[in-house]
């Protein structure tokens, strides 16, 4: 067992030993941070999706989002990425994160609806179509090896990569693919509304699977060919980075129950990457009564662990950010990944309080307030 | 003075003093290399380009190079691009560079007819227009404010970057660019052939300023809208990364006389980046008898030095790479400013024999000798 001591501001759930043993060895180390960004038809189905003001509104949710990483502020929308109610883009932590660390960073389009006005790695690859037709996703086998070119590339740059999403709608075909691969018998994804709508996305994912004449498990050795059929355009990008990056430097990655199907699938394709990835996300994400990424990543099975950020908002002046606390937005745009790699990064000095702080700071500005 | 001694694999035309402190300051640092690939449809005109056997394969080689920097192999076309006769691409010597000092790449996409499968920063950018119809490069502004974006992007991560060009055709829009500036008022660009087709050139150039409505001279001040009417879309992403990057770290711009109205374009849009700029290429470039960087530098009238790499093919054993000492190609794929960066980020470690050796032997392996 490494003596490794873990920082106040993380914890960890699963295997502890790996964890650490990833941690000390990028301890201090320069690390790169990506956020691939996607569509899927999907979240304009109403009721799907929250990420966005309007069903209509989440297909510039992903570009918007990437806009405000890279340049501070979006030009392909009025405003910021709001789930109704007004409550703001986890993008706030994000770009926390990466400026206390000074991590770089980097934008990888899976296939957006609407192209960020921003430079960005384009792989190929275009918005998703509704799951319910059974081909969700063109080019996914285009998109997996651009992604693993990518990841190689970034693995010969930097000592760690940090990988995360924003594609709203993502949770439901995370939920598609890990029931075609037989990994989820029972809807464990997770929403960023409190009210998660269960029954409306398994009966999605059941109507998808019967388009795409596949029973569930059917497809437990072909992740891509799950993808093709009832997933979306993230996950091939980010399951070719993981596997082109994480057999030379470790990988995290960062996101919430999304991120499920990218782990599945990347597990099962590249078996040799375990040891050297884990899962970075929020606490918020690990205490959420409605999902559960604890089980999701019990059933995937496989040695890898979570690593969670203990950021909290409960004491923030804002409603916007203290809403995090009622079970509203939780993860996305690599918030969790991105802190856990500035606390790496830092060697620990970047704390929790500091995040918040720094959020405090970026809502301040992007919301005009004093 | 500075006593920073230029080691014998370096030499530098014009402001020694400015060169060896842009030199003094990179020096064992971390570099970053990025080749900007783009497409006009102006090298498709019969005898305007010899970058491709064909006219028509022209459109190919810039995706080719980019495949074969990122993957080692292309995907796009058979076979590596070469010029009439089977002279290998630059893209060997950019390759040796980049291996020998581990320096990271990234392709930028300007605007390419076909895409390279590869990851690439998408620059929002579309293949060219023949320059004969004024109306060459759509998006120029948008290609600039996200070139801008990447220089900054790449100046957070890194102590200096090298930029350059894979574009067919491009000292015809160069060329072309320059006169309607008012900076050339003769015809001193090089190209790929030792028959440089200098009249076809000067007769393309008349023809697209015609038809735009510019008489020499009228864009002295908008090199921008210069780009439009009859440059190409490599010019307005690089203008945007040198730009972007300049003002906090050195910028490399590797290439030949192509990089002429890049060179303009920036020093006059952001005269601030001068001193922290110089351009990257090789000897076989500056001792071109029928073109002459040194006179297009001079008519650029800024403090722009050139540092050229003294990498000599005469002893080689093959006739391919002997060919680079009789006039062909002698730049391109950014082969002398990736050489120059290695050097740079190796303290001089990389020497030429040292790149000499190792194109033999990627040449080798590409053409599949023993």
């Amino acid at each position: 067992m490494t003596d490794f001591k873990l920082p106040p501001s993380l914890s960890v759930y699963g295997n502890e030993e790996t964890a650490k043993d990833i941690l000390s060895r990028a301890w201090g180390k320069r690390g790169v941070f990506t956020c691939t960004v996607a569509n899927t038809l999907t979240s304009t189905i109403p009721g799907v999706s929250e990420a966005g003001d309007t069903p209509e509104l989440t297909m510039f949710t992903p570009p918007a989002d990437a806009e405000l990483l890279i340049s501070g502020k979006t030009t392909c929308m009025k405003g910021i990425p709001i789930n109704p109610g007004g409550i703001p883009t986890p993008a706030t932590l994000t770009k926390a994160a990466l400026e206390l660390s000074g991590m770089p960073y980097y934008i990888v389009n899976g296939g957006s609806k609407i192209n960020p006005h921003v430079p960005y790695f384009d792989m190929g690859g275009e918005c998703g179509d509704y799951i319910t037709t059974g081909k969700a996703v063109a080019n996914v086998r285009q998109i997996y090896e651009r992604g693993f070119m990518l990841g190689q590339m970034l693995a010969r740059a930097y000592d760690f990569v940090v990988i995360s999403e924003s594609c709203a709608g993502g949770t439901t075909t995370a939920l598609a693919v890990l029931t075609a691969m037989g990994v989820l018998k029972e809807n464990l994804v997770s929403s960023s509304s409190p009210n998660n709508p269960k029954e409306l996305k398994s009966k999605l994912v059941a109507e998808g699977l019967a388009a795409a004449g596949v029973k569930p498990g059917d497809l437990a050795d072909d992740p891509l060919k799950a993808i093709e059929c009832v997933g979306d355009p993230m996950m091939p990008a980010n399951i070719g980075i993981i596997a082109g990056a994480a057999t030379s430097v470790p990988v995290v990655i960062g996101g919430g129950t999304q991120m499920g199907a990218v782990i599945a699938g990347v597990v099962k394709m590249h078996p040799e990457v375990i040891g050297n990835i884990f899962q970075g996300t929020t606490r918020w994400l690990m205490n959420d009564p409605n999902s559960s990424m604890k089980k999701i990543m019990d059933c995937i099975g496989a040695d890898v662990p979570i690593v969670y950020v203990n950021v909290d908002y409960s004491e923030s002046p804002y409603e916007g950010l203290q809403a995090y606390e009622w079970g509203f937005i939780k993860e996305g745009v690599g918030c969790g990944g991105s802190s856990v790699g500035a606390i790496m990064m830092t060697s620990g000095e970047v704390t929790c309080e500091a995040l918040v702080d720094k959020v405090h700071e970026i809502y301040r500005g992007i919301m005009g307030f004093e």
